[in-house]
C-alpha cells in the first residue's frame, strides 16, 4: 500500500473510532507508522484528509448502478448499498454539520451533491409512478418522500448512536427497513406483492 | 441580568452563529463584556456552558403540556413547539454527535432523555389508536412512526441547513408538515377531517 492510502485508511479508522478533533495529524502519523513530516508532505492538514475521504466515498457512490431502479425492491436494494457505504465512512455523517462549518470548500461540494441527490430521488420516484409501482394519492407526496429518504440516508447512523450505545452494522438493516416503510403507503398493490416476493426469495 | 445568564445568552448566540469550537471561553467572555477570570468563576469550561444550555432547553421542554395529545392536531401542535424550542438551541442539534463524543456526562443524560422521549411517543401513539385517531394497519407501524418522529425532531434543522444555505425559522413549519405527512397514512378518516378543519380554522 502506498503512503497516501495508508494515511487515509489510518485516519478513517481513528475518525470512526473517536472523533476528528481528537485525532490530530500527529496521532494519525504515529498510528500509520510514519513521521509527521511525511504526512504533511501528502496532506496539508486534517481538513485535506477529510476532504479526500469524502471524495473516496463519493466515488464509491458513483460505482452504484447508474440506471434508475425500476421496482420497489430495486429501490430498496440501492439504499442498502448507500447505507453500507455511509457506514464505512460513518465519522463523516456523525460530524456532518460540524465538519461543513469548518471547511467552506467541503460545504459547497456537499451541498451541491445533496441537491443533485435530491433531484435524482425525485426523478426515480416519478419514474416509479410512471411504471405503476407507486401511487401518490396525496398532494406533495413526492417532496415529502424525497425529504424523508434524504433524512434517513444522512442521519440514520447518527440517530442509531443516540438511541443506544451500540455502533454496529446491524443498524443498516433497520435504516433500509425504515426507507421501505416510508415508501409502503404509496406502493401499488402489485408493487407490494413484488416487494414481499423478493424478500421471501 | 445576572452574569451567569449573560454568559449563557452570549454563548448561545455565538454557538448558533458559528460553531462551538470556534467560540472559545475567551471569545465568549469578550462578547459578554466580562473578564475570562469572571467567566471561569461561573463555568469551569466550555463543556460546562454547553451542558447548562442543554439543561435550559430540557426545562423548556418540560414546560410543554404534560397531558398526552388526544387528537391529530394536538400531536402536530406539540411538535410545532418542540421544533421551535430546538430552533432556539439549534447549535446543539447541529453538532449533536460531536458534542456527545466529547462529553460522556452529557452523552449519558442525552441518551436517557432520548429513550424516555421515544417511550413517550410510543405511549402517545397507542393512546391515539385507542381513541380511534390512528389505525396501524401494518406490522411494526408504531416502531416505525416513533423512529421517524424522533429522527425529524432531532435532525430536521441539520437537514434543512444541508439542502440550502438558509438558516431561518421558516424551516420549522416544514418540519412540522413532515411529521404530519408521516402520520397521515395512519390517521382514521375522522382524524383526517379533524386535522383539515383545524388547519382551515
Amino acid at each position: 500500500m502506498d503512503t497516501k492510502t495508508t494515511i487515509l485508511n489510518t485516519a478513517l479508522k481513528l475518525f470512526n473510532e473517536g472523533n476528528t478533533q481528537a485525532a490530530t495529524t500527529n496521532h494519525i502519523a504515529a498510528a500509520a507508522g510514519i513521521s509527521p513530516g511525511n504526512l504533511h508532505y501528502h496532506f496539508k492538514n486534517r481538513e485535506a484528509i477529510i476532504r479526500r475521504l469524502y471524495e473516496k466515498m463519493r466515488r464509491e457512490f458513483t460505482l452504484l448502478p447508474d440506471a434508475y431502479p425500476q421496482s420497489a425492491s430495486d429501490l430498496v436494494g440501492v439504499h442498502q448499498r448507500v447505507l453500507e457505504i455511509q457506514w464505512k465512512y460513518r465519522f463523516f455523517y456523525r460530524e456532518l454539520l460540524f465538519l461543513l462549518s469548518r471547511d467552506p470548500e467541503l460545504k459547497t461540494i456537499y451541498q451541491q451533491d445533496t441537491r443533485a441527490q435530491r433531484e435524482r430521488i425525485v426523478a426515480i420516484l416519478r419514474q416509479l409512478e410512471h411504471n405503476g409501482v407507486m401511487d401518490f394519492r396525496y398532494d406533495n407526496v413526492l417532496e415529502y418522500l424525497a425529504d424523508m429518504i434524504l433524512l434517513i440516508e444522512q442521519f440514520w447512523s447518527s440517530y442509531m448512536q443516540l438511541c443506544d450505545a451500540s455502533d454496529s452494522p446491524v443498524d443498516i438493516e433497520k435504516g433500509v427497513l425504515r426507507i421501505e416503510e416510508t415508501l409502503r403507503p404509496y406502493l401499488t398493490p402489485s408493487a407490494l406483492r413484488e416487494l414481499a416476493d423478493t424478500e421471501k426469495g
